[in-house]
């Protein structure tokens, strides 16, 4: 079947073929992708849309010498497929296997690590500036950027410098109006105009405006249209952008049709396009626990409002603009903007939960610190995806947020053990807190059944002992507080009942910032010996906090921290990822049994 | 001489006066302005170029019901002497006076607490939302910002949310071109069009595509057109954008002149407006000893290029500028992609110095965990105005980055002791680093005159023994190295000679990451107690990685560590401030003499 794509292993098979082959390839490439990811998951509709485009660009350019940069890179499996990796393409986000992302460690092609979005243009530019003081003018620097990663401000600001530069640089544009959830703000209105009205696309557009050669709209599934526009582009010196219109999901009717859902569908029929459902679940991701909570709560309280950084679907705050349309917003990728939104709402008294994945909150670090902290208002942070994300590897993981965001005063941070605490806090953050907060919980379900319990408010800054012990206290914070449970009672199996070491006790701290002091002066009074253990870096985390502690009161109790080691953590299935580096129920097993 | 002024508290008394009174006042305000930071210090020219805005914007709207956003806020002075601080303006910027910056906890009139620039649109249209939720349907909102702020990706991603709103939101464009130092880009050279044809300014400009009703270009100093046309936007529902061109420095010729040096003269005579010179100093600012050194490398190694985020003359990459023009990148305030650019750049081999005031690196960090060190590419941060900065006060200390930054594999941190550590690792970070370094170094002079010494490469990861001692031994990375060696002093001086505790050691450890394990081995078997200085947050800083170093050996010497306490701290003389959070040699020393 396949009969092109079977003869091409990187773009330079692909250069024999003559141009009026290249649609049949296009076809191929999309079976193939659909083949693989019906069975083995992944971001789908993304690459489905950029077939043409992937294809083009390696035809025309001479990559890996000339440069391709794919912003995000959800959309990016044409170009691994094309470049060397057909072969382990279905080992796609597996441990050991290739990442779901362009990454400059796998691959020769994949000029430019990427993952969180909106980095493309500035990469490419500095390759370009470096290009042009190196001599080397002929080489060719392009970023493919989504209009939904474009509307970003550090896209923007790449423009702004790109527009003044010389540099060689070809911006696509990659317009499907959507990102994972439908493309939001100004600036997307103005492309669909600029889309249907040629005269504007003709005129001073907005990007023509910033100094460049403006070019399109192109019909983006019109391989013969984008070859002879790149062809054209290619002789252009200086800044270029080329705006070209992509349907998300191309070539498979469903994703055509239900583009939010088959942005990573899970498995599906790779003939009829059905997905297959999974078994039913007993048990609720803790995103739709916050989303089904603070429905709840926001119909009791009029100050409540929601905030996401596009991501809607992901957090399920679309549970939220269902209910309270006119109280929830989606400002599309834009941390920064959201964060000090929400603190403009603060200083009205809105109520702002503000919910950013744990890694992109990143993005808005300064924003945490100069706009909500120092003036210390109420914003609720909803920190999703915290702690090992798992197949999306490492630009995802969530792991740093203890470490950076303990440092800043005035900011509570709570990781709650399981749903029901999830629920509490979201309920204690609206009841009139003086300072902002920040909640991180994981991705994924959580393990119990019936969490929508009637809400109770927590104390601030108050942990709990889950397990009284005799000479072990483990410390957790956040759902870790299971890998705990599991170890201790493989340890207990293994101690002689009568040893002094025969009971282990657990504590679940929560609150990261403000300790439970009272709660350590005991622990630290009882127990020789005490583990600290968190999914977040172990460099400046939990454990450190629970070390300066001991600094601070002259504690000499042994004190054992595990958390996430200094180094940045690959793909794979949580699980695996957590063996790997011995923060699984086995491994602190293991070290228990050591005291 | 201040008829007018001087019966003017706050804007209910100002708006006594007929409009035709208020270009009197305007005189007045500069005069008073003028007068005061001529001797007091403090930025200038931004205020002078605002006086009949603000005027206006008082005038006009029922301040603080309405609410008003001043862009950074170093154009506020004019604002704070119009709202009850006339009185007080002479204290301005000192200890226990009122601050360089609008703050919520000041005054009722500042609406939002400022000092990183672009936060303001997305600030008032917080509020707008707020407002249109709480029914306050006739309230407004107001940001000012100027040119060199809007660029920015943060005011961009609020502009294309705003855009879309139908929040009653004014956002006045105060464009004079520069903001410290001139600004730069594509945005700004379009602006500067539309100030020049009337056609452009008339069409569907950037702004307008933005949804914006668009108004103007204003002259700024001419106060009827001003007010009438802020009266007419005052009835106009939804968001809406006042273009403003203004003079930075307006009525102080010298100020108009050179807008550079007058953005913060220093002392100067009121009535001639030449700037007093200050005594010669024989040491070397630590910005210019960077700002020397690259051009030295520079000449040697071809490889390097500079970037800064518009700080070309604050952390004195002027001088590259001027040697290396094609080498030195000014990119805006655009810190998130100064960062990528600067990412791109390594991909190439090239070595970019990415010089960023510590307290706007935290605009950047998730570019630095995604782009640089997930990558591990060679970037070099130098990370200017590490520690409290003073006057600025608390949203310019730079006190969170060893926090921030400590958890991110792959870093390597160096806080230089003096200004020939600093020249020595800007020279060992371009001989061939495998990994991103972030180097940081204090606002303000040294103490070495003759710091120009032949180079010599630093050993990764190598701290030094700076003195033996027989007890206790201290611990510190950076300038404040100085602080230990007083405090030192003073203690021995008290301790009888023949007492075991007689000599107090000191180290300095240099990288905070990766630790010097050797020394530290050394230092905890030798040294039963152990005391860490450092001018960063005690949270998760340098401090504590001597607990987590030592948690890992099972060492049980006391550790005490200081540092900068959970807390913002206010603005002031440094050492005043380093007196009230006891970081200086005399606290030191009663701590040292208390073991």
């Amino acid at each position: 079947m396949n009969n092109l794509l079977d003869n091409i292993s990187n773009p330079s098979d692909l250069r024999k073929l003559n141009p009026d082959q290249l649609p049949q390839l296009a076809k191929e490439l999309r079976a193939f992708i659909i083949d693989i990811i019906a069975t083995k998951e992944g971001h789908l509709g993304a690459s489905l849309g950029v077939i043409e485009l992937t294809i083009a660009l390696h035809y025309l350019f001479n990559t890996p010498n000339d440069l391709l940069v794919w912003d995000v890179g959800h959309q990016a499996y044409g170009h691994k497929i094309l470049t060397d990796r057909k072969d382990v393409f279905h080992t796609n986000r597996q441990l050991g296997g290739i990442a779901g992302f362009p990454s400059i460690k796998e691959s020769e092609f994949d000029a430019f690590g990427v993952g969180h979005s909106s980095t493309s243009i500035s990469a490419a530019l500095g390759m370009a500036i470096a290009s042009n003081l190196k001599g080397e003018t002929e080489k060719h620097h392009i970023a493919v950027i989504g209009d939904a990663s474009i509307a970003s401000g550090m896209a923007f600001e790449a423009l702004n410098h790109a527009g003044v530069s010389d540099a060689n640089l070809l911006i696509i544009l990659n317009d499907n109006a959507i990102g994972i959830d439908p493309s939001v703000g100004a600036l997307k209105e103005y492309l669909t105009k600029v889309k249907t009205d040629k005269k504007l696309a003709a005129q001073n557009n907005i990007i023509k405006a910033l100094n460049f050669d403006y070019s399109g709209p192109v019909d983006g599934h019109n391989l013969p249209k984008i070859l002879s526009e790149l062809k054209r582009l290619k002789s252009v010196k200086g800044p270029k952008f080329l705006h070209v219109i992509t349907t998300k999901g191309k070539g498979l009717q469903q994703a055509e049709e239900d583009q939010v859902t088959y942005h990573a569908p899970g498995k599906f029929d790779k003939i009829s396009g059905e997905r297959i459902k999974k078994e039913e679940s007993l048990y609720t991701k803790y995103q739709d626990v916050f989303g089904k909570t603070i429905v709840d709560l926001a119909k009791q309280n009029e100050r409540i409002v929601g905030i996401t950084p596009a991501m809607l679907t992901g957090s399920s705050l679309k549970f939220m603009l269902q209910e309270f349309p006119k109280r929830t917003f989606d400002v599309g990728i834009a941390e920064q903007h959201a964060v000090t939104l929400a603190a403009g709402m603060a200083t009205q008294g809105l109520i702002p939960f503000c919910n950013i994945y744990s890694t992109f909150l990143q993005r808005a670090y300064d924003q945490v610190i100069h706009d909500v902290a120092l003036q210390n208002l109420p914003v609720v942070f909803c920190l999703d995806r915290a702690g090992l994300v798992g197949e999306d590897g490492a630009t995802h993981h969530g792991v740093f947020d203890i470490a950076y965001l303990r440092c800043i005063p005035n900011l509570i941070i709570f990781a709650p053990r399981n749903e029901i605490e999830l629920r509490n806090i979201l309920y204690t953050a609206q009841l009139g807190l003086k300072n902002p907060i920040a909640i991180r919980y994981p991705r994924g379900k959580g393990n119990i059944i019936d969490w929508q319990k009637p809400f109770e408010a927590i104390e601030i800054g108050k942990g709990i002992c889950l397990k009284e012990g005799n000479h072990i206290a483990v410390l957790s914070v956040g759902t870790i507080a299971d890998t705990v449970s599991e170890a201790i009672i493989l340890s207990e199996k293994n101690l002689d009942k009568l040893s002094p070491n025969s009971l282990i006790a657990h504590f679940d701290m929560r609150f990261i910032k403000p300790l439970d002091e009272n709660l350590l002066h005991q622990i630290f009074e009882k127990y020789p010996t005490i583990i600290t253990l968190e999914d977040g870096t172990i460099k400046g985390g939990f454990g450190s906090s629970i070390l300066e502690f001991a600094s601070k009161y002259l504690y000499k109790n042994n004190i054992k921290i595990l958390g996430i080691p200094d180094e940045f953590i690959e793909h794979g299935n949580t699980l695996q990822l957590q063996k790997n580096i011995e923060l699984d129920a086995l491994s602190l097993s293991h070290l228990i049994d050591s005291f």
